[in-house]
């Protein structure tokens, strides 16, 4: 893992290179000031990464492929900008959030203005320009239809798994399946691969959704960058709180219930009845459908695209 | 004019048509309920008339101008729910605005949702979709810098008319312009051509919010549909406050910091001082200046745009 650990730093420095490079105004200062703030945080730059990896499996021009990872790793961040005011999160990889350290209209600004550079970026690749639009867009609406469903979920107690699972595809999994699937459009490879390549990229974003929800009980406050267990309290219906609730219905009603539990008792609750296992089991699954999808690729080009899925699943932060 | 009005209204209708045709999905019900109630709004459509004139000019694929008349509609919508979030406002033709109807959460997403459609139906049109895409985007990224130094230039009384005049250009000429110009780009005409339609669609946008601001003082606030003023209480720097402020220096402020004036005092102020007067002479300059950017079009062409000049200069709502 040494030599692939390699190369995703390669990529994020490049990345963050060519990021760094890209012409952002003085002025107006409203608009433009809390875009460079938002664009110079330390991203784990996880999407740009992948569309990269894919990249280099399909081939895809190098320029092209890095206005695609500029694209969607603009997108992810007008996405963070505006659900960070909509959940009302003050913090972010360590950081104020946006309308946190400015406010709510210079956050929507921003990410509208994010949003439209993104556009920008991806309209000036000069091949396939049309139909990588169209994914990339569709892309896009199903991570706002996500966002919705995730508002609609809160505080409602009759979501299930399958709800849950609806909404984190398209929330998460959406955007990583356009990662993997756009270097692939960019190609004009067959429409079998590029929807294999989108069912990898939704597997491992449901995987990664899940392990998310783990860490945000299970994580280590220090290298998330910020304090855990806030789903629990927004009332965020993520698989351990629904399993949680309809398999122990009276433990958890009197647990959730009790503002004065702490983390702690959080963390024993879903250990000791195995909420967690059953849970971790269950992005081991999603991981292993995405290993599947890219086992129609050539072999050579399979090992980066199984080491990431690998990072992704063993990441702590 | 009475044919005139006679097509205007026809491809108002063909629009809204159009409009509703467009398939919406049901689900989820919090990003598309909203979205559903902003486009079912009564809008005067002056961005997708001018689209449709402009196509004639040129003779554009009819569908293909019916999707570019979508797309500017939809963003011009898109702002105007981010917009009413950001200025507080409440009523919009009449209606609760969306913030206000719902929440400033989905408010945002209704406005994310509806302008990555917007970026949907512009890539489905199938010639010179990455010269419509960028043009589209740069006029779009230009509204958000327009509504960011409007932001900034609030309570600002360092701000002069050339301030004011370059904000409105990108705020309002930006996105006209576009609806002028993309038709031209849908054709393939020269660059010359395309400029000049930019340039009448900018001189004509400036003209249209200079009247605007007009309207907001001595329009009728039954055919506005909501109350008027609301710029100076805001501190808005518009063109009448700006020349209130910079030639009636001490009238002006003990007018603006009593918080007791009503609307007939600024009306009464504005007219005495020929403040009025002024502004609208500037109106009808830019309105003027884009009368002889169409003038290098085929006699037959100008007519109608010359028309729909007339049409928005005499506008009362």
């Amino acid at each position: 893992m040494i030599e692939f650990n390699e190369l995703t730093d390669f990529i994020r420095k490049e990345f963050n290179r060519e990021l760094n490079k890209y012409p952002i105004p003085k002025k107006p200062r409203y608009l433009y000031d809390p875009i460079r703030y938002t664009l110079k945080g330390a991203g784990k730059r996880i999407r740009p990464v992948l569309v990269h990896l894919s990249g280099r499996a399909f081939q895809g021009d190098p320029d092209s492929i890095m206005k695609i990872a500029l694209s969607v790793e603009l997108v992810h961040n007008f996405t963070l900008i505006h659900d960070d005011i909509m959940d009302n999160d003050d913090k972010r990889r360590g950081k104020p959030t946006v309308h946190y350290q400015w406010d709510n209209a210079t956050a929507i600004l921003a990410g509208d203005g994010i949003f439209t550079m993104s556009q920008l970026i991806m309209s000036s690749i000069s091949e396939q320009t049309d139909q990588l639009l169209r994914f990339f867009n569709q892309a896009s609406l199903e991570v706002c239809e996500g966002q919705a469903m995730d508002k609609e979920y809160e505080n409602n107690l009759t979501i299930t798994s399958d709800d849950y699972l609806e909404m984190i595809e398209k929330k998460t999994g959406a955007l990583l399946g356009a990662c993997a699937a756009l270097p692939a459009v960019l190609c004009d490879r067959s429409d079998i691969t590029v929807e294999a390549m989108d069912i990898f990229g939704r597997n491992l974003g449901k995987g990664f959704q899940i392990h998310d929800d783990l860490l945000e009980i299970f994580g280590d406050p220090d290298k998330m960058g910020k304090s855990l267990g806030s789903d629990i309290t927004e009332g965020k219906q993520t698989l351990m709180v629904i399993i949680a609730r309809e398999h122990f219905k009276e433990e958890w009603a009197a647990l959730s219930n009790d503002k004065g539990k702490k983390l702690e008792d959080y963390r024993n609750f879903f250990s000791r009845n195995e909420i967690e296992k059953e849970v971790r089991e269950s992005a081991k699954e999603y991981f292993k459908n995405a290993v599947q999808q890219i086992e129609t690729l050539p072999h050579n080009h399979q090992i980066e695209l199984k080491n990431f899925i690998s990072m992704v699943q063993n990441r702590s932060s």
